[in-house]
């Protein structure tokens, strides 16, 4: 059943599956990567440390039919695929961007968190 | 090894770690949740359509050992738990909503290209 109003709460909603590929470790990864620029498929998993072959190219999938991401045969021989941000891969790429800064610069205070708990 | 500078790239960065536990869908929903308000611990498993219970106890305590949710214990008859976010993790949270808007906002589109990859 589609939900008329995206409610990312109910389990019936699509964009909950939206936001699953988005904020999903590796879908996160790579589209903060592409970020930074085009991306052949090799060089995109050299930049994600540790995702393999496979899980890349379910991700890149996902992405892609979400319209996020762009694949692109460039006509050179050997054929060359590029992977890229769409517009709005763009913007939502630009928002978990802010979200890993953040997470990065408080770190810090995460590890003090983490060391208080695990010394109850 | 504890990562000096935290870069979520690096597969050895604790940051992704917690990245991981915030993206994640149920922390995403959970963190989303308490940005609501406090909840005591069946109220936030009814907002959060279909976590079971075991997995959002796992995932309160991933938050809770993060420094992003506080667990109090009130002193009634018989005493209440209730689930709060700490000050980053309303910062954290804030993030996640305006993503999470986005991402519902952009439905219409996202609904759009997977329904032109799927005929593809």
């Amino acid at each position: 059943m589609e939900d008329l109003v995206a409610d990312v709460f109910a389990r019936a909603c699509t964009s909950r599956l939206v936001l699953e590929a988005v904020g999903g470790k590796w879908g996160t990864l790579a589209l903060a990567a592409l970020a930074e620029g085009t991306y052949r498929f090799n060089a995109l998993r050299r930049r994600v440390d540790g995702i393999s072959e496979k899980m890349l190219s379910q991700t890149l999938q996902t992405l892609e039919r979400d319209g996020l991401v762009r694949r692109d045969v460039v006509a050179t021989i050997p054929p060359r695929v590029e992977y890229s941000l769409t517009e709005l891969g763009t913007r939502v790429s630009a928002k978990l961007i802010e979200l890993i800064e953040l997470v990065e610069g408080e770190m810090p205070a995460v590890r003090k968190a983490q060391a208080e708990y695990d010394a109850r």
